[in-house]
């Protein structure tokens, strides 16, 4: 199903070249000051305008609120926000309709939903619908920021690698140079994080996280802490020492979570972008009309690395998760 | 909370050493037949008997249907399976109660429940709870093998690197000679997958058992196909290319999985074990008492390397959640 | 929250003044085909159009889909529908913004959401967010004719007694000589039931019903077959004699239901519709401003009676809540 | 499904001639004491011991805790508690195998689980697993009580008639003279309650608790404040006056509910139940083996009339929703 979440759930809607992406959020608190404004930087980020190496497909993406805001101030119902698409080229995927693209949905999509599916620029399944997950992470992070006890929960991811260098430009100049499609490494860490959230078992911090990590589109491992690297350890070289009463941790290999539940500690986790599906390099695929494998090459409007567009997507996501556990955990009510 | 699943679903209850653990497993169709031998080898594998590094606690771990089973068959209503504990040694603990140990949900949990939490053995946060989970798995993969279409649903897991070595041995007298734990790596392969399972966001094969893996006490990474590997790739060198109208793909670097949506091709994923927290090795650690950090070390009974009982409970948890797909996909009815 | 349903799901949305009201269906199958004009006549029915004793506000209500649809079919994908709000006098309501009026929600919203709430026309509360609901009924009607096996299931609500009176017309007179509104009694009858459906429990058809039909505001009670009648009558009396193999029984005072599970036999219940809140007459309330309470009579166009309009709302849910027993019983699958 | 509530979920499970029956109570707060003793008054109320009309099957009914508690207090963990079938007698049912009684589920339950099912005694449809959620009632009106805020959440139902008459002991001696068995309606009420709890739509009080009380084997109909009677009513008779601020109103049509929302004013519902389906009386229906049509008569031990046996069923039913409510309006948090 397209929504998530307990008490604060977002669901998503839309398709890539439909009239629009969406999504609603429900369970959000009444009282929270809205200004279209305030989007405007992290959509930004989502697009990667000017960037090198994302697609040359530029929408305006302004967060249209249809239903939850009134004077400019959620009410406590479902806030429901549309992204038009106007700037679409269609024609492009018509042409390729033969091909399933390798590394798309396009031969699963088809095989489960009967050749139903809008298949126009990957349909649902493109990172379009991000733009709404944006767009409640926004929302999100404001009311992080409105825990009363003087904790700033701040969630920050960055891409750390892009195409195995650390060095991002070298990563990105490998794809350009190559005719290519590379993939990257983002690492997220959330300070301030309040101690208790997170449960052992299925609502397990890193549980409930990593469902919505990789609901990403692109994403492909999720590790927290050191993560794989910690399979190669001691344990008495893991185990984080507990200093003193307030929790904190000489090191932190557990990324802040022990047991599912977080420990005051930094909370750090990684995760894996694969290379951009739609690369410029020619490739080969099942052509569904002569029933053979034939060599073609992608038309349309990519980016060289999506990793690129992705930080500001799993800060949403991580925020998203965070307000549904502090609600959970009653820290949070009514802003008043 | 501890429940989880959409039409076939498992809830968790117990403590280590409490009166028992167990699970209930609600949705199973009626009309399986049911034999206490049949959860026998599982149960065994994930005690690790024998094994050099595992625990020295043994339970006997018969499986006790309490519910939902009549005439050895399932009735189409929940089922309840407990374990009892009787090899309990909770003396251990009490003794150690004062110093939080690291790397395990002491701290959190006396935070998080105010002291009120079943402390001893780790109480509900203990891999003991893990024994449920097996047996529901038996379950699940009795399930898998019904499904009609003589594709028979195969879910294998194995431990293929232990203290950062491929050759086990050699790895687990790594940990012997440092008087020290160790983690490792579980590599699972599903062959015979049905095409179609899943969806694009929170209901993508890579959300629903990431959530349910990380569940599992100790897991700190899971990645899928290549997974962190696929972010140094070339997007033409990581793209499967479909070879025909089967689906099946020359490469599988996406472990079977494209759009969140199965594509028939094996489902292959790995998960990251962290070296078992109670190791013998000194540690240092808050002291409630004092409120300063001491040097301690840990007694009680303990596994070298908790990654050796893992990748049962692996497959477990994978069929339990293929049966919930399958089930949402209308390709499970009441067995006959 | 604002959604409910397991495999088929709806999520309302919206306010009665601002700018749309609208729902998202997530979980249709992918291949059903979509005509506005087939949505035309239930909503008209539930804007009860040139009927006596319903509200002069008139919308044009025609369905706008955002998402979901593609080729005049649906995708598989969340189906977002919009409804615009054109026809809206807020003045009215902004005038009477110091008093509560009794019966609605003003007070209670004020409460619970500080003052946030969207108060014009009721906001989120009102009946108009009722269009979404009609909208999916359609979409759910549709597939209820699906079904394969020759069966097909007809839902047909009416209202059966207006004011007290099984004259209906005699009934509404009563309100316009009074200038009051009065409540009324509608039945639903589901012919062609599937047996089989629903299951003891929390998922009992009852259960699954009542808890969807006391979502439509103004609904003050709920009775399957006999009701409340039932309490009066021997054992003996009111068992349905089972007459044959199919399950047909002499009598139906279950009204098709046993034990939560359907038997075939038809399905009917009655709910009660409390008088329109909002009446010409004089009433009494508290006014915020003052802290005393005063007597006012309601500004705003409004019903006589709105269980006229209910009939259709009814028969929607109750095709809802049927689709998603029906692909949770596993027979309707991807339709072709 | 067997499980329900969002931060407060019961499961229940076993089967009325299995070993047991049991429920396991998830997400309720650590801390609060827990003591056998406390549950007997309400378990025996459920067993309506000596009362005349209830069955003289006697269980013994002693609450098993296997899970959740340590050092008689809540740990925060899932509580699980079983109560064994001693006193079983399924030599009755399986003689009666081949005619699927009337008024029961056996016809419906051989339909949808293929004859897999427990059919001894009802199985898993017998009231016998009431037992388990009296009991989380008893936790949960605890709960209750640990309010902060002076305010004593009391809910206390009870029968108001019988076989048609107010006067119980005539409606039951009705019963007794008929060889028959009768129904009865129940009132609940539950004083200091809490404004806000409820929201409009899907978790309105009355969709929340009706999908609850209609789980309640036996149940026909459910109503709230003037419930049924409101459809006669006129609105400026049925709309109660706000008094004051505090939201007192003059009558209390309402029930105490409007918009889905808690007014603070007493909650006030009725429910239906039917008589007990196992009647003495002679009855018809089909036997499985002839094909025909035949008259029998119901063998084992049974109420005259159940409802003598809900009063503390509802109640539970009751708390145990009140308690999820109030958990979502955070205003439990964990007891100190």
């Amino acid at each position: 199903m397209n929504s998530l979440g307990r008490l604060f759930r977002i669901s998503v809607f839309g398709e890539s070249h439909g009239e629009c992406v969406g999504i609603t959020i429900d369970g959000c608190p009444a009282g929270l000051s809205i200004d279209q404004n305030e989007f405007l930087l992290d959509l930004e980020r989502r697009k990667g305008v000017n960037q090198k190496g994302t697609t040359p497909r530029k929408e305006e993406d302004l967060p249209i609120f249809k239903a939850g805001i009134f004077n400019h101030t959620t009410t406590g119902f479902p806030i429901t926000i549309l992204f038009e698409n106007k700037n679409v080229r269609s024609e492009d995927y018509t042409k390729q309709r033969d091909i399933p693209r390798p590394g798309h949905a396009d031969w699963v999509a088809h095989q489960k939903f009967g050749g139903y599916e809008d298949y126009r620029g990957g349909g649902h399944f493109s990172a379009r619908l991000t733009t709404g997950i944006v767009a409640a992470g926004v929302i999100a992070k404001k009311l992080l920021n409105k825990i009363s006890d003087n904790q700033k929960i701040n969630v920050q991811a960055s891409v750390i690698e892009i195409g195995g260098e650390a060095d991002l430009e070298k990563g990105l100049q490998k794809a350009i140079d190559a005719k290519d499609s590379v993939g990257g490494i983002i690492e997220c860490r959330v300070t301030n994080m309040p101690v208790g959230l997170g449960e052992p078992y299925f609502d397990s911090i890193e549980s409930v996280l990593s469902k919505i990590i990789f609901s990403i589109p692109a994403v492909r491992g999720v590790e927290f802490g050191t993560g794989f690297a910690a399979a190669k350890m001691f344990g008495s070289e893991h185990n984080d020492a507990i200093e003193n009463e307030t929790g904190k941790t000489t090191t932190n290999h557990a990324g802040g979570v022990v047991g599912g539940i977080s420990n005051g500690n930094d909370l750090v986790f990684r995760l894996a972008i694969k290379p951009t599906s739609s690369t410029p390099a020619q490739q080969k695929s099942l052509n569904w009309s002569s029933g053979r494998q034939e060599t073609f090459s992608i038309k349309g409007r990519h980016d060289l690395c999506v990793a690129l567009r992705a930080p500001v997507i799993v800060e949403a996501v991580t925020a998203i998760v965070l307000v549904d556990f502090l609600l959970q955990s009653q820290q949070l009510k009514r802003i008043l």
